[in-house]
């Protein structure tokens, strides 16, 4: 019906998963609703005769499945990527339902990969892993109960999905936004800039690294404003270096 | 918020199921969704340390798992049953996705029991099973590969359920349904008479009495309608045996 089919753009990403049974009932899951590329973060089993069980049949899922060794590995070459989280938490980037976000990632996924990344049983994600998300997922849940099963959140959250892709037009992307390498950059960049330049003496580092990407996370970044940003702090290291010279040459004894 | 929360009015009824684990995940799908009162008819292991693994906090539900020896033991006093099928099959009863289902099962649930009915995990519900319900649920999946796992489903459907309740508003109920043993009572007095006046000769009863049900199931007959109907098949059955006994008298050789 459509020239691409956005499903084909979407890799679902579980990190550090426990139990290879679910690593089975994930793929069985994924299968049901038309999604096929599965990414493993440093799973403790696999390949396992209980993921192949569990998995009933989408054993192509599994044999397809892209076993990495990092999160960046993973999300490499991926311009948005949707984080669940089984808690509302104080945190400035917004949670969004699945219902409100599946199209929105559909969306992103016309025309490039876009990534569902879920956490591990007991803990789900890192702040770190979620730092890395464009937008964060809550499956609401009842309060006194809130642990899903990873491959029943899987199924809900592709079930979404599958429903969206029904409604789906494909909208011509106005923008080009940047890829995960090239945010990584970025914030590898702007980190080291803010060492360089003193930033960092009266903060903690991680904390305000935390912030930052979660405001650049609402902003979507196009590649080229990354251009514009990476070559701002360039100039702001060089400057500050001329600053710290001209200071010293002028107070020699300090 | 609600003097009643249509959730605790709903039960989840698992018909002969296989696996204990798929019990305890179900349990658990349940529970993370606000939902817990499980029926098991004929379940092949229950109690069982799988489903209390699988359950992973939801003993509750399974503690007070209600096992049945049969369908119509599972659906005493429910109103409104919905039914899952995996098959969009060819059936005169309309299918409906579980968005379009779960908001009509939650009103019916304002004040009264209805239920939610899986059948195997191989071969799903039997025909005889989905004649005892008011529709028909069908979880969209992908063509080549529509087998969710039974908590899966079940998980997607109590997911819906509590969407739907975020924003359910409860209606004054204008009609009185008849409960299912008023209906089970009605179709076998129906069946009788239909065999007393000779009408099944020339037909096949189990289909006719299929559609029959069909019919029926659309039309949500109240108690005050089932004992119209009921007199209605009392006054034929009784008009019946009149001109019998009177064709005897006239024929005392026959």
């Amino acid at each position: 019906m459509y020239k691409q089919n956005p499903l084909s753009h979407i890799r679902v990403v579980l990190s550090h998963t426990t139990h290879p049974g679910n690593i089975g009932a994930a793929a069985r899951a994924m299968k049901t609703m038309g999604l096929h590329h599965l990414y493993l973060i440093n799973p403790r089993l696999f390949p396992d005769p209980q993921a192949v069980a569990m998995a009933a049949g989408a054993d192509d899922v599994l044999r397809d499945a892209v076993v990495c060794s990092s999160i960046d590995e993973a999300l490499q070459g991926v311009v948005f990527t949707a984080a669940m989280t089984a808690r509302l938490r104080d945190i400035s980037i917004e949670v969004k339902t699945p219902r409100e976000a599946m199209p929105l990632l559909l969306q992103e996924a016309a025309s490039q990969p876009v990534a569902l990344l879920f956490g591990t049983e007991m803990s789900g994600l890192t702040n770190e892993e979620m730092g890395k998300a464009q937008v964060l997922v809550n499956i609401p849940s009842h309060p006194d109960f809130s642990s899903l099963n990873i491959a029943a959140a899987v199924q809900v959250v592709a079930y979404e999905l599958s429903v969206a892709a029904q409604s789906y037009l494909p909208s011509v992307p106005e923008i080009h936004p940047a890829s995960h390498e090239q945010l990584e950059g970025f914030f590898a960049h702007m980190e080291k800039t803010l060492f360089e330049i003193g930033f960092f003496t009266t903060q903690n580092p991680a904390r305000l690294m935390q912030r930052l990407r979660r405001l650049y996370a609402r902003t979507r970044l196009e590649q080229e404003e990354v251009n514009i940003l990476r070559g701002i702090l360039s100039i702001a290291t060089e400057y500050n270096a001329r600053l710290r010279a001209r200071y010293k040459q002028e107070n020699p004894n300090s």
